[in-house]
């Protein structure tokens, strides 16, 4: 049911950031433009593409809430007493949890129209579009489903929050110098689309005021991206979110001492992969 | 609730035919694309107009689902016992609504992908995209809330399809000969845009030859609408349509004799307003 509205969050993610690609396919709006273009050739095979794009992603979140609405049918617990309980707290975690990534993705929109890369507002967009929505609310979801209490979801949260802030920089650095055979996209990607990510946002504040103005000026341009990951590189921005993604990563760890062994025992290798750098 | 589910599919629908307007005001696309333009600056404002047109939808659509849930803990009768089987009964209608819509918009998204207009593939478009989700699915929705059993909803049905299909209809006659102060579109607009109509559709099968690919050449063209217009009223297909308009109301009105009076003193002006002309 997660994958439902995640996919339909990453449908229309993809389309406003006109992404070409999701891991090293075509994104879902390229790939109806393609079939528009190959087969259908009538009227504006753009339009196909993202109007189909736009559909899809509605689709999917209908359906992540009717499969949750099913959940009841598959296990019969869940249809009254004590199971519907937990059944209409999960709902609560999942109106939330839609909510809020539909404001981290207006709050990421927003920062694109800002000239200057506030460092900020780039950790607002980490905490709702990546912390909360790929990592606490999944686990307050599951979680209440098992009838957890409040005090184990506040125990998860403290997991989850720096493990999304580690995982989300990590992205940030493969999207700048991640090698495309294993990201699934082309090199410097996110210097491409100009995203304002924590990264930038470093590298700008360390940088002198000429660098700082160059890298601004290429950010968002095609032919720019060597230019932009050279001055990432040289700025010292690099270290300093390493030493972020370990430091999250080293509090999320020492969150897992606070949960059962089972919960431990999975989000242990999480937390190992977000700090990796081959990822 | 019903609002904020028909107002996501409009504002995406808007987003989809690059319309302007809805009723008489700026479509939410081109509202944040204004807002862009005026006040940010920074960055493509079309795509910050269609990005948050993406979102607020997504947020629409999300909160619908919401609502109805919410209607619980508003109305205690929903909370358990029969209240809680009308509840989830809602639900049902809820679900099978939303998923109607997505692929009726899908239906009319592909049919502008056909050179052909195509009277079944129209009226396929109406039955989804109008008839169900404009008012057959509402009704149902109140009718499962209210304790309506299946003969119920199917009397429903009876009256609700062919009145959608009336509506329709009247809307293509509007879309192309309406006047805009009423409307709060400009003239024409369903030929600038090209629209499959079941009214085009009635046109190009009456039309000669010649006249039928000279309709076909100018549909879509922002110069070709009056010519458009032109050809669709000697065509006669207008006469057609009104016809077809007068035989679906009557058709709705028959039905409205199997409903409770209250169910009939509600429905009978929406029939009126469907059949009449200058809505």
């Amino acid at each position: 049911m997660w994958e439902w509205l995640q996919g339909s969050a990453l449908v229309h993610d993809d389309l406003m950031d006109a992404s070409d690609t999701r891991r090293g396919r075509p994104s879902v709006h390229r790939a109806f433009e393609h079939l528009h273009r190959d087969e259908l050739r009538v009227g504006d095979a753009a339009g196909f593409g993202s109007g189909t794009a736009i559909l899809l992603g509605d689709l999917m979140l209908s359906w992540s809430d009717e499969m949750l609405r099913h959940a009841a049918t598959i296990d019969p617990d869940l249809a009254s007493g004590p199971g519907a309980a937990r059944l209409a707290a999960a709902f609560a975690v999942l109106d939330r949890c839609k909510t809020e990534v539909t404001f981290g993705q207006y709050l990421d929109v927003v920062a694109q129209t800002r000239a200057e890369v506030d460092a900020e507002a780039a950790m607002l967009v980490v905490t709702f579009k990546t912390a909360k929505y790929t990592i606490e609310r999944p686990l307050h979801l599951g979680a209440v489903l098992g009838g957890a209490d409040d005090d184990l979801l506040a125990r998860l949260s403290a997991v989850a929050m720096p493990l999304g802030a580690a995982f989300q920089l990590r992205d940030d650095v493969l999207g700048v110098f991640g090698d495309p055979a294993t990201t699934g996209k082309p090199a410097g990607d996110d210097l491409r689309e100009g995203k304002r990510t924590l990264l930038v946002a470093r590298a700008l504040a360390r940088l002198s005021g000429d660098d700082a103005a160059h890298l601004t000026e290429v950010l968002g341009t095609v032919d720019g991206v060597e230019a932009a990951a050279d001055l990432v590189r040289s700025s010292g921005a690099l270290e300093d979110v390493e030493g972020e993604i370990g430091r999250y990563a080293a509090e999320a760890t020492d969150a897992l001492a606070a949960l059962p062994p089972v919960a431990r025992e999975t989000l242990a290798p999480l937390i190992d992969r977000a700090v990796r750098r081959d990822r």
